[in-house]
């Protein structure tokens, strides 16, 4: 009976190597090769396509970036997710592709999981808690056989697999929807300025228009609905916001960045979507939320892009959390009004039906509230810290 | 025997109109004032204090700069201070303005505190936390009287308090070395877009230079010691950085906040020195700390600016805390090269001694590593997770 | 027309005197009374009721004791509500005794609500924060009145009150289906031993039987159902556990706290069900819940209640913490074994479809992961920390 | 050369093994073997010694029980040490035994570490992160052969091993001057009631004696020194404490634990003067710490205790919690009255010159703070909450 795997496949050097690897060195005869889409460039979708077309035995191509959307990214923007400053387009994308390829897998009746990664970063750790909960083998060829570029690029020409003509660049690139991401060679050095070349999606600031862009965006329970008033879908919404964005310079990150392992590593971004869009929530949070809320959602927040860029949304944290997130969200409902300019985003206005805050309310407390009480408020604040100073001088 | 107050005392009508009222109608037959310089406009300081001669039995002017500096500012730097999105500089003024008056009231043996705030904001608060500590009486002349402005004036008039001819501004201003605030008036309609001439420290980002300027800000222990590799006291420095990043552009802040009482309010903020230093610390302190005390330490900072904003220094926590503060500081030594255009100010590379990087690091641990483990450590990545999903599953 | 005031009414002297103060001091020509059954004592309820009929205008009594456990009691449970180790039973039920007064409020058309609570304690915030959000106004005559109670007993005579012969008791007492408290009196110095006579609800450990109790607790979702496999009401099963319990000694604590206005008190209780219930509880989560969740409840469960102590069920991070418990709790299904004996409550096992844990569940593992795992585990166990151990020594 | 390795050694029948096992299989000709005293029974140090000295190169037996107290213990202790209800005897004691091996290697210029746990528990995490920090070879024989206990009594024997005549417990014990741990066979089953057996530091509840032990205990800055006044040394006051605590029933646990790689596993534990001193403790921090200081102190001694239990004691963060924890306990100075009865501890008194009351203390505040003062305070308590359920009814 033929033993049959399955390959997350970008259709890159490494993930195409996979596939005779994986008949040769692992024994497995039969090869299906998945890529999902969650939004990278459209001709890296179709080079996969055809590419798996040729070297695998069977390929299925997804469409997934309306679930990316409703399942990932509306989730991480109501948690504002980020990691130390990084808005993680790239762990949220994986458990997303993680599952689309196990459900292939069960319909192909698969006997192991392969996939391209390494065993020196992240997305190992987010495909495998993914992979490993069917209790099938999981084979990661790259982490395993210590292979070089070069020993690749002659494995891939003896077994019929194009090879792009074009020069390695010298730091690697993920793209999705939600953010670019460029890593590696000279740019992980912390002190070394990255050259501005790095960057596709945004241009610099200083080559940004001289005026800016005033923007209103729309939000009903956490989500947006809306720019300018114009309802737009998700997938819509996000890809206008990287190009306004893109355009005035908005959305680069430049940061050390702690990986699961434990190493840190200097990382570069590019995500003028989430850039505005996390802006633009977070201030709106302000004006419906409570204090208490928005002090102890923080915590649930930082606790919830932990378990994102871990790849953990498996966990049963994850949903409790959300559980939370979305009760919080019902009242987050209303406009921001921001302004884009040679690499600002700035919230310049923003209006709900839900602002703990209005005149009406003002007035409405006044009927019961004078300047005077807050005498006695006065008196109790700092009750505590008043006595401790004051057993401190006694006790000198 | 002589009953005597002491007022802080800062120039403007509500606290110069206090002198009289705490004869007249308190019954005080003394009045010291005194004023604490903090880095506010310096013909703001001296106006007051010619004022004050004239009207005030006696006072007095305190040069606290280096103070505050020292014991306000640098260890908000270390907490990373930030409440709701301010940068909290007059918060954190207000504790050291009321020790600097305690300290000359027990010179002067007074019977009495007297402010000049309403019963509406925090700086009774924050007075009052540290006033009531002597257990002397407090009196609020303003929280307790209802005056209008047009009462004022007349009082002022009658007993020869001058009275500033220039027209009042529709929106009120509190400024010191760390930021000047303003709020009131149209402003407080969070929907309103503020015009430009709300703001006098910074240029509006369109107005300022078309190259950038790139900075190198030097840290040692968590607190700034150098630009450009030049050391700088601490005021000068700050100062500096106040005006080379204003002419940027940099450093203001829009947003609703959560006042001590609980009503949200509209506040704008400008604080060019505070935007660079706060954004340059945090990005060293992502070199050099752990990612462990990287995630508990944004607790701590934001329990520190819980207490800071509330004025609240006389806490035993707040001590508690500088101790866990100032015991990671002690690596947070380096340098960050920040590039300042048109309103951003963005880290572009930072190095430190004690970063928890370092290639001789990566090939330190790389003896004892091997990718492989990474296999390990994968197998163990989301373990309770995985057997989660496997009970949702058996129990549906 | 006639003004008309609600009083909640415990049949007490405070309360009661109450009365005709709001028509002599307040000017009120109709005094509502309202009495909440929430546990306390039936003759308590029975006198009250008969004591209004007397003297108030109007007088309700409502049974609330199924809306206390299902609303108030039962959400205490999932959080593990404890507040400095306080089971809070006081707490819980003021909003509800609230809520209850407020809905006869707006039937009877009132125009003030008053209350019996002094302005040294907690309660009156609890009560208030639910009367104010009616817009109307709120009388505390105790607290505003500074009346002895000599005043009080003769006032009461004056006005055909009738008093309770028996003599005071040196503390005060507090009582309803989840704990008794009692304080005041010598037992304000945490440095004095109780004696045994203040407890009622519980015997001495010494007095408890000489064999032990054994019994098992049957939760679902986070919920008691059942003793020893059978099904019970709420009410019924706090009952019998209260029964069970005290009669072994089960229930007492002894602590100082930390009172809403800032004030430390000594206070006692005794609350047998809770005890057994929280610890039968607690341990359930730990056979079910995933480290992740206990570490973060952990946090969300000490949150929710500070919240339920001071009353604050009416904030929306009440809601929000309920609904991540919630989640939480639809695994929290299982029965627990406890052995009380002379003041002791063990849990000696314990059992739930949804453990995460089982001889099932550490086989299916050992499919895929073999010892030699744990080696990969370990060298990236403290990584980042042998980095940090490195550089100290490297930068002595 | 010779080729050396140094094992931790504990005198039993996995670690004797280990031996003879360096030799053959790993190529070590030396092996110098040491055990470290951290209070477990003398015989055992003692069996250890005699053992060793026949079988291995060379010998060391170290006595870390002061060590142990003064650098472990205590800092538990202040820091409320407790990780899912356990006490953390075994989980502090590993570090110690890690650091005294490795200050032994590096005398000895061994060229590997070795241990005996397997693979499947904690303990290799704790003794590898501080084994690895040294950048030499860590073996762990038992987690790398697979071994069969009958294999390894064979392997004793014709090795010269003395293998213990009795026959084999079917749980596995752990002891040392903090707790005593017993796991493994049927206890496994959280299910399960343990037989009394495991027990022989405690009697059980109702073997102990019938009229109660009352015990005072003088701290300072957080560090039991006395017992009824009697100075002791950690040591010795310790194991007072086990035995008068052991003697009255006081200190058993039993509870589902979480393993740092994942797994949940039933556990049970002895510590009487553990239970004795941690509920002292706790109990004397409510009286000085403010209340602010309790709720956050909550989770620095969780996060504190998370990391203990893992073994990294060499994290960063470790020594920040600590600076932050010592800082609170300059004021943890005062005594506590406990009494053990039948398996309870319980406080029933307690006094510190740095309580956060006195009489005096709340007369002090009365003079400047009265009842109707707690009117203004009401208003604002619930502020938001209040404007929250407004909005909620009007847009419903």
């Amino acid at each position: 009976m033929a033993k049959k795997a399955i390959l997350s496949y970008s259709g890159g050097l490494d993930t195409s190597v996979c596939i005779p690897l994986l008949k040769e060195k692992y024994g497995y005869d039969n090869v299906v090769t998945v890529s999902i889409d969650v939004g990278q460039p459209e001709h890296e979708v179709k080079t996969a396509e055809d590419k798996a077309k040729k070297i695998s035995d069977k390929h299925y191509t997804i469409d997934a970036k309306d679930e990316f959307v409703q399942n990932y990214i509306f989730p991480l923007i109501k948690a504002n997710g980020d990691y130390e400053g990084y808005v993680m387009g790239t762990s949220i994308a994986r458990p997303l592709i993680a599952k689309k390829v196990t459900e292939i897998a069960e319909k192909e009746k698969v006997a192991a999981f392969a996939h391209g990664c390494t065993g020196k970063g992240n997305d190992q750790l987010r495909f495998e808690t993914i992979f490993r909960a069917t209790g099938l083998e999981v084979i990661a060829p790259m982490r395993e056989l210590n292979l070089t570029r070069e020993w690749e690029i002659e494995y891939a020409k003896d077994h019929g697999i194009p090879v792009a003509a074009t020069k390695d660049k010298p730091w690697s690139v993920d793209e999705n929807l939600w953010s670019r991401s460029i890593e590696g060679g000279r740019l992980e050095d912390p002190n070394f300025i990255p050259p501005e070349e790095i960057y596709e999606w945004t241009v610099s600031p200083e080559k940004a228009p001289d005026t800016p862009t005033i923007l209103e965006i729309g939000f009903e329970n956490g989500v947006p609905v809306s720019i300018g008033g114009k309802k737009m879908n998700g997938v819509e919404l996000i890809r206008e916001l990287n190009k306004v964005g893109g355009k005035n310079g908005v959305g680069r990150s430049d940061l050390v960045e702690d990986r699961v392992l434990g190493l840190k590593a200097r990382e570069n971004y590019e995500h003028p979507a989430a850039t505005i869009l996390l802006k633009a929530h977070k201030d709106l949070e302000q004006l419906v939320l409570s204090r208490a809320e928005l002090k102890f959602k923080a915590m649930v927040d930082a606790q919830w892009s932990e378990l994102a860029y871990q790849g953990l949304v498996n966990e049963p944290l994850y949903e409790d959390l959300n559980a939370f997130i979305d009760k919080t969200q019902e009242r987050v409902t209303g406009t921001v009004q921001m302004k884009l300019y040679k690499g600002n985003a700035s919230v310049v206005a923003r209006q709900s039906p839900f602002a703990l805050y209005s005149e009406d309310m003002v007035s409405f407390n006044s009927q019961t509230i004078n300047q005077k009480d807050a005498e006695g408020y006065c008196k109790y604040h700092g009750f505590q810290a008043r006595m401790y100073q004051s057993l401190k001088r006694q006790n000198k």
